[in-house]
């Protein structure tokens, strides 16, 4: 279980070097040039080696949703995925392992599934998509959504008083819940962590957060929730909370080094503080924001305040890929609209050390992973720099980010493990997952949802969109 | 040369059908189901068929110096970027088929390439181009690059005096080059059309202008400029001609029904009004307006005042890829983030329409091009529906628009051609390519621009960002 990596570009200060890079079991052991060969030698010529990105946040059931959706905003987005959330624990399976492939082929080495739980079934959710990722071998941190009011809570009602909708699931069932899932499924040592993952404010009790980070602390669990993702929801923590979500957050104590939290685009700069201050980590989710007409993130202003930033695909319905390289190249380039001053502009160099280390650090491996470092896990990705999409020769990194690399991907290894060889993943068949995808979906281009049509009036008043002719 | 593709999705209102496609010669002859099998048979079965997109605006040779130039804004990009021009035709002829191969197998059946001419080779670097174009079989339309002053004169100078650089070719030398170019090239039956491009107001005189409005007419050649990518130019505008790019460009006589152009990001209301009324043609260049920071083009407004958009990719060292699919996912949604109300939102079937028949009417082709019509122009392209990144299946045109299709191209005809067959180029060989490309550059971490380090101060100084410490 000991390889090689010969003649290899990594990046250093100023520049690459050409190395070998031995890794034994599960570790990286020596980085130098010159090295003896030890087990199996990979040939590194004219490839570049980095560490494994982390796909940060997603949804990996929405995979059965891509491309459906119409361009609405999140409050409409989201009733109409769950008019129609897949039921089955098996198609969980099988897009928790489409959402590996994609993630593997464009450079991460770990997910963060937000895992939509089936009602009834939520066990077998859980137990679906961690077959899936031990098969296939990615990193697997799985979340279980979980909230415990219902849909209809997350729209602001426009005024100060308001009552939480009922959840059909209580609060103390939904940690009961929980305290089961990390019973069964939590193993870090076998590449599954359990994270506690409230849906965020709109939809969770301070019970339920009090109970998470309760759960959080007994068993080291790493904290995950959206947060502040629309204008919408920010008016929303206002009307619950009269306060930011942000400061409501810390004053209940989910705040954390080890809570990350997805999206963070209307947060005030005294929010930014807040989360620089609380060691918090900014999961960045540009292509949904956009998607969704949520807004940009002010991850500029992150940067500057010394908060950790990472970066997600987010669910497939919202994106509607999970190819991490793209939501790398957007999430960097994006913010240059922002601030006239480019010279506050991430390089690529800045966004690779944000997919790997800030990734890393968002969810408490930073000792671990996230660098090409002697004694890091080996959890590497080996780019071939003569694919087209990489040529001419210039810079790796900046044609691996700013570019579109296609099929640029030649090895993956997790934990010491091959997981990609020359392109191909070597742990699952992929052929038989296509025709797995494909034999359960049906063309379907003019579905309708119901919820959608009852909250829509509603959500255009409250917004001050104004009511369109068809509701007059 | 006729053939028929048999069992292919097509979209048509509400949803799509599955017709036979008859091909003739270069021409779409019959769309029925059931037609009897005219030549060779293709099989259409869970595939679509759309119509060609266009790359509308691109300059090819800069994809020697992808991934290359630091996140910097346009006036400081393009000091580095003519600093390190490639001056062999070999190397344009090798970029123009490296931008080909990448809009072919992103859905492009045309291009226009804003093609930067070689100083004292200008001859042989569009033949080199149109070369390459003709092999591979992309419909090309080529725009050498002409300017009539210095790119010193691009930069604004605070000062309502000013006076233009000189540049090192006269304006009359350059117009009888195009004369040249034009005779010698344009030739639209055998897909090569030339069109007259001034690179913009910020480096080009009235002069230049008229020139090429002479050309144009003479000859019906379409008309092609960047006009406003950046707030610098809006500015310089103002310093120029004391009223907007637009509205001098108007009264010169540039604007027509066949004029396109790039980027169009700092427009008024008014200047928007002008592009309507004269049925301009913008051409909306989402990636490298990002990487450069230039901002986002007001895309929504456009569209509600009934201009015409299309979309390119850009030069490969602005974007830094040729990947039209990429271009038109980003150029679509991030425009949701400018208005709030939804119903504004650009739908992916909208996408499909500017990206085929809005590139062909501002190519004054929409008649011959850009959608699936009897007797039009057989520029078409076959996606694959298996392949991974489209499943499971849902709607075929939201997964190619809202996804991230990798190798999803099966099939690519121009002009009744085909160029590609079973997701690989046909007609030139892409390994030979790689190979060239490969052994013509090499890796490149760390080069200084002397022009850069010249004029940033005076840059930084007049777009009000302040000296920073290394120039105080």
């Amino acid at each position: 279980m000991s390889f090689t990596i010969q003649n290899v570009f990594i990046p250093v200060d100023g520049g690459y070097e050409t190395v070998d890079v031995q890794i034994e079991k599960d570790r990286i052991t020596k980085i130098a040039p010159g090295l003896e060969m030890l087990g199996k030698v990979v040939d590194g010529n004219n490839k570049l080696l980095l560490p494994g990105f982390v796909n940060a946040h997603t949804h990996s059931s929405e995979m059965w949703q891509r491309g459906l959706i119409p361009p609405v905003p999140l409050e409409l987005w989201i009733a109409e995925l769950y008019d129609f959330a897949p039921l089955d624990p098996e198609q969980v399976y099988l897009s928790a392992l489409g959402t590996a492939v994609e993630t593997l082929l464009s450079g991460g080495t770990s997910v963060v599934d937000h895992l939509v739980l089936i009602p009834g079934k939520e066990i077998e959710t859980v137990a679906a998509a961690v077959k899936a990722y031990q098969e296939i071998g990615i990193r697997a941190f799985i979340g279980p959504l979980i909230q415990d009011q219902a849909l209809a809570s997350g729209i602001p009602t426009g005024e100060v008083q308001r009552e939480a909708t009922p959840y059909f699931r209580s609060t103390q069932a939904t940690l009961e819940l929980m305290q089961e899932v990390v019973a069964q499924f939590h193993s870090p040592e076998a590449g599954v962590h359990i994270l506690v993952a409230p849906t965020g404010i709109q939809l969770c009790s301070d019970a339920l957060f009090a109970g998470c980070i309760e759960l959080s602390d007994r068993y080291n669990l790493c904290r995950h929730a959206h947060l502040l993702e629309t204008k919408a929801q920010k008016q929303l923590a206002q009307e619950k909370y009269g306060c930011s979500a942000v400061e409501h957050l810390k004053r209940i104590g989910y705040l954390s080094d080890r809570t990350s939290l997805a999206h963070c685009v209307w947060l005030s700069d005294a929010d930014i503080a807040i989360l620089a201050e609380t060691q918090s980590t900014v999961v960045h989710n540009p292509l949904s924001n956009l998607r969704l007409g949520s807004g940009i993130a002010p991850i500029l202003k992150y940067c500057q305040a010394g908060v950790n930033v990472s970066f997600g695909c987010d669910g497939s319905a919202s994106n509607d890929s999970q190819d991490l390289l793209e939501a790398i190249k957007i999430g960097s380039m994006l913010h240059n609209i922002t601030d006239f001053d480019y010279r506050h502009w991430i390089t690529p160099r800045q966004s690779v050390e944000m997919a790997a280390f800030g990734g890393a650090k968002g969810l408490n491996m930073a000792e671990e992973l996230g660098s090409l470092t002697k004694g890091k896990k080996a959890d590497l990705v080996l780019y071939d720099l003569t694919s087209l999409s990489l040529l001419p020769r210039t810079d790796p990194i900046g044609l691996l980010i700013l570019g579109r690399p296609t099929q640029a991907v030649n090895s993956v290894w997790v934990n010491g493990r091959q997981i990609v060889d020359n392109g191909e993943v070597a742990t699952v068949d992929v052929d038989e997952l296509r025709h797995n995808l494909f034999e359960r979906s049906q063309w379907d281009f003019n579905r309708q949802s119901k919820t959608v049509g009852e909250i829509e009036a509603h959500y255009r008043e409250v917004m001050g969109l104004g009511l369109a002719k068809e509701y007059s």
